[in-house]
């Protein structure tokens, strides 16, 4: 294996200097991710901030050259370990490949660089009154390629689906160096194999991607977001039912339980009422008069089901109050154990009370608190469980009670990621969901792009 | 090479004789799609109807053993030649396996067989206030099968995406035999490679799909169709991006070119504006309170943008009437010529009318009528071209005209399908549009996972 100062010395024949972190420090800080559990101590070899794709092809050259694992890394915010370098790895920082390289109203796409923040995208083409809907949580400083390696979605992806439903076109670097292109700036295509959705979710494992091509949709005219609370789990899924039986499709429906909604009120006392079992928000977004339709016929049924209080934003400020108290719970969880740990489990929506409740009693049988936040109208849950890592006895409860929620996810028909991908944390669960044969044909997928194994190596199997 | 004689018996082991057509004419029969070109002649060695996972594993294994090409067939209704055998391949005809399995109001999802007609299912889920959006022109025929084999689309693409947008999960029969699932029941995934997009839109070229769990959305509640005349094409593509800019969505927004108005109006007596050069078919649908709202600024839109005449369907009868316009025009231009030939072209929405001026002024410039008809909101346009395959001179004209035709599109940053594939008919010319580096991955993925070439072989690339 190449030493970290030979790597650099090679780097700096392909890249400027000032482009190449090469303290230990520096090399300690990129390699880390907002998984950040204790057992994971990689550090990368060398970490570089590449500013086009001449240079991402030449630092792949390198490293297929001398067998060095080469990870991309856009805000580094997501929780799965997905983009911590094994092997002394490159860590490909895209940073610097931030722009907006065209918004297209005609053709309704936008074609941005792989370190594009999805926040920022999403303001550009506001302008244009377009939008970009998914919407991950971190969208104010997760980037368009972290979203595209996840697959990542957030809470508007009952209505408007996920990013890979608006992901037309990639330009990837390949494990040789070589371009390939996905697509086109079309609508639809039927030509060939999709290789557009075979790297959204990949991880950064088959290619690099650089470029994308993305669909945008008209801006909606208008939008409400009404909370409301509820005595059972059961009874807020039952009201979300009746919802959509009514033939209304909300943007978002969220939900907050017990612990989540008195986590958020002890840190921002925002008024919540903390005796409820949960609580359900929901956003309804379009033209004028229909949101005004829906939310009156929302209303009726919410009391139908015995909704203790509901609110409906009249303002921006109001929206943006009532969200913040949802969006607030992983930050409110870090008031109660100095980690926060968070998760993303998906089950068909006919079994989503029975994971909230059975997530529930897990957690309590090893002593452990769990707030859970999620999106009901995907059927998903994020149980956020604080922590002490220092308390080595409690982290092996964690793991314990972990490993028993995935088995019960599975047990459910679920899957171990709705939104978040499974890169070092549950690549060894990830046989409780997948068939073998998949799971095998996935892998050959994986040697087939990647010869060598130097993209992104020991992710998601 | 087995001889056909041989390979029935072979087959007669392992399924019901009944279920073996061996005649020469049934596998002559059996071995046509709808493409329908004279150059291909191509016979089937065995005609076989499968009635469940075992029997088609048993076949798959059979052929894997003697490199026997399988070829799945639904209704045979797609026009690229995605279903006829190559080698005296075995046809595995899917008419048998028609069965919705489940139809689950709670999750939204239903499981098909992969037989089940587009049209079937349609009318079996709205029975639950739900609805199945993928709609191919074709859907009273076609199969679910089908619609996954080719990525099929339909009208109602631009608001509700295609056949991609709702495979959740499907069970896979591989070339070895072995069993691959691809997801399950839930809305979101994040857990590994998305393979059920891998085998959207793959032919039959990656494995056997026999199953299918498919994503539901709840049936809207209204719906108008209107139909409107322009004295330019680019006049309409103006007023359909004003509409976009004002926030509306259609479900459709089809366009009849001139000939393809002419040759309705001279079919049917629709009583159609021939001296119009375009008309857009305009359909919104949702809750009723918006329909109503979106009719009246479509309306308006229309009118300022030279509309001359504006017909709304104002019952389920005049809804029906506007649209049988639309849909007569294949079945129209067979009045013209013996045969009639349809195509599949998709480019960026801004370039769609010089795509329609370019194709019309290609077919002039070769002596041939064209009919276009197609998708404005998607940027797809399907020129049917009436012909005499009996006048070899004429088709050598009309594939002469195809051939410039396709590097038209894709001068103009287009594809050569959005919605039917590739087949045989255009896997020669599908290097004008996909990088080399993308065609040779799509080979390797081929080869592994079907590394001896027996699964739909020579289709595609």
């Amino acid at each position: 294996m190449l030493t970290s100062e030979k790597l650099n010395q090679y780097l700096s024949n392909v890249l400027p200097k000032s482009n190449i972190l090469t303290g230990l420090e520096e090399r300690y800080a990129y390699s880390q991710d907002a998984l950040n559990t204790p057992e994971i101590k990689n550090i990368a070899g060398a970490v570089v901030f590449v500013e086009n794709i001449e240079q991402i092809q030449a630092v792949v050259k390198l490293a297929a050259k001398h067998k060095i694992p080469v990870v991309c890394r856009g805000a580094g915010t997501n929780v799965v370990g997905a983009c911590i370098p094994e092997n002394n790895g490159i860590i490909l920082n895209f940073s610097k490949m931030n722009k907006i390289l065209e918004i297209n109203p005609a053709n309704m796409t936008a074609r941005v660089q792989a370190g594009v923040v999805v926040g920022d995208l999403q303001k550009e083409v506001e302008k244009f009154g377009l939008c970009y809907p998914p919407d991950p949580s971190n969208l104010a400083v997760s980037t368009i390629g972290g979203s595209i390696a996840q697959a990542s979605a957030g809470a508007k992806a009952f209505k408007y689906g996920s990013t890979k439903d608006y992901v037309l076109d990639l330009t990837v670097v390949m494990a040789d160096g070589s371009i390939l292109k996905t697509g086109s700036s079309t609508i639809k295509n039927a030509t060939g194999y999709n290789l557009s959705t075979l790297f959204v979710g990949s991880e950064g494992t088959l290619g690099i991607v650089v470029e994308a091509t993305l669909k945008l949709i008209p801006k909606p005219e208008t939008r409400i977001v009404m909370m409301s609370y509820f005595d059972s789990v059961d009874a807020s899924i039952q009201a979300v039912n009746s919802i959509i039986e009514h033939k209304i499709t909300p943007a978002t429906i969220d939900f907050m339980d017990r612990n989540a909604i008195q986590t958020v009120e002890d840190f921002k006392g925002a008024g919540l009422l903390t005796n409820k079992e949960c609580a359900l928000i929901i956003e309804v977004d379009g033209l004028a008069c229909a949101v005004d339709y829906q939310k009156n016929i929302i209303e009726k049924i919410l009391v139908n089901y015995g909704a203790a209080e509901i609110q409906i934003s009249g303002s921006d400020d109001e929206y943006d109050r009532i969200w913040s108290a949802r969006r607030a719970s992983m930050a409110a969880c870090t008031r109660l154990k100095p980690n926060v740990t968070t998760d993303d489990l998906v089950v068909p929506r006919e079994n989503l009370a029975k994971l909230v409740s059975g997530v529930r009693e897990i957690c309590e049988k090893y002593g452990l608190t769990v707030c859970m936040v999620g999106h009901v109208g995907d059927g998903s849950v994020h149980p956020q469980i604080p922590i002490d890592y220092n308390d080595a006895e409690e982290y092996s409860r964690f793991k314990r009670a972990k490993s028993e929620i995935y088995k019960l996810t599975a047990k459910l028909g679920g899957l171990l990621s709705g939104e978040h991908g499974i890169g070092m944390l549950k690549r060894e669960a990830i046989g409780l969901v997948i068939n073998e044969t998949a799971l095998d044909y996935m892998r050959q997928i994986k040697k087939t792009f990647d010869p060598e194994n130097i993209l992104n190596p020991y992710k998601i199997f």
